[in-house]
């Protein structure tokens, strides 16, 4: 299959399960399991089994009729799709706690992107070594994104900062925004834009919660009242 | 507003939206801003005025007709939706490099939700201080549990383990699982599950970047094709 034939408008729904399936099929390679199916696939997805079907069918002919899928070589087409392997270059815009911590996850590999440097503007910062980077100076990005191949900005800073230094990486060249402040960053024609908020899907978590305890609540006044009448 | 009258099925998307108007609200305050409308909070969001109406819609009389919101009293209600005060008890299973990040992160403050304790079953970090929490044995935590206010668990564990250490946590009474590994936990009646993988989104970057290559490599042949024809 040439990813160049795929059609170019995959809805974002299927782009934003792609690497699910990836992750999944990894977790698969890792405990030595060499085939699956849609159903298994769709039961670690919580979808159905049609849904997968049509996903993988975006990209081609996957798989047999009756045979399943190999994990191995479904993971590696479904890596080709994504782009893992095209070895975009990022940097880190931001050497604080999550700064270092973004640094020293497996996002950037397992994702096949290359991290080439952390920035921040804060002098006690600039200088110190994160997982073998040296922090620079954010003075230093229009030339250090001007010398090396740059195509991803990870901003890892203050809500207050973030669009400023976003359109600036945007102006130089950057593509790709993946956006861990706490403002989210507005759709710009030509850059794809992630906004990633950890902590919005903690307070879903609590609305799910919240929502349980006022049916119980409602649940038992309602019981009172009947034993009441 | 009362939330109890809340419509007990409010959409997923709706309450995905709910700690986005509340980072954005606080964005505001700190700002220094006091009122807002409707069209503002949209451009915010990337969306549409009317679907900023109809979201709060759901949970009764916000705003006046022509004078907007009120920055303040708005994300105070929505802090309430979403059960921000409710003092939910959270523990994080895993005391390594994201279990950490997360442990110093203002998640769970701003969230309203209190950090009870840091579990971790390799004898190496039991013991150790993070951000003033002693990290407990995964052995304690059934007793902990019991006598602690827990109704959150943080997974910041290898893949591997997550499903065992779910079943485990929702068996002693755990009803919110916030899930950071590898692996998707999936759904289970009366637990609300939240499946965080931030590299997936790194990887729908790539995606785009990878299909915009592609088109202008079309377009550049293309043109080739035409100058030569």
């Amino acid at each position: 299959m040439n990813r160049k034939e795929i059609d170019e408008r995959v809805p974002d729904a299927v782009i934003g399960r792609l690497p699910i399936y990836y992750r999944i099929l990894g977790n698969m390679i890792e405990s030595g399991q060499l085939r699956t199916s849609s159903s298994e696939l769709a039961a670690n997805m919580g979808m159905t089994a049609s849904v997968v079907r049509q996903d993988l069918g975006y990209f081609g002919g996957f798989g047999q009729k009756g045979y399943g899928y190999g994990v191995k070589a479904l993971r590696e087409r479904i890596g080709e799709i994504l782009g893992i392997g095209e070895a975009y270059g990022a940097v880190i815009i931001g050497a604080g706690t999550l700064g270092a911590f973004l640094a020293s996850s497996d996002f950037f590999a397992d994702g096949g992107v290359f991290l080439r440097g952390i920035f921040d503007h804060d002098p006690e910062m600039i200088g110190k070594t994160i997982c073998g980077h040296v922090v620079k100076d954010t003075c230093e990005l229009s030339s250090f994104v001007g010398e090396n191949r740059v195509e991803i900005a990870v901003l890892a800073l203050p809500g207050k900062d973030a669009a400023a230094v976003s359109e600036w990486l945007v102006c130089l060249g950057v593509r790709g925004i993946w956006n861990f402040s706490s403002a989210p960053i507005a759709a710009t024609e030509g850059v794809a834009i992630r906004n990633i908020h950890p902590a919005d899907s903690l307070m879903e978590i609590c609305f799910k919660l919240r929502e349980e305890d006022d049916i119980l609540r409602r649940q038992r006044r309602e019981r009172t009242g009947n034993e009441g009448s």
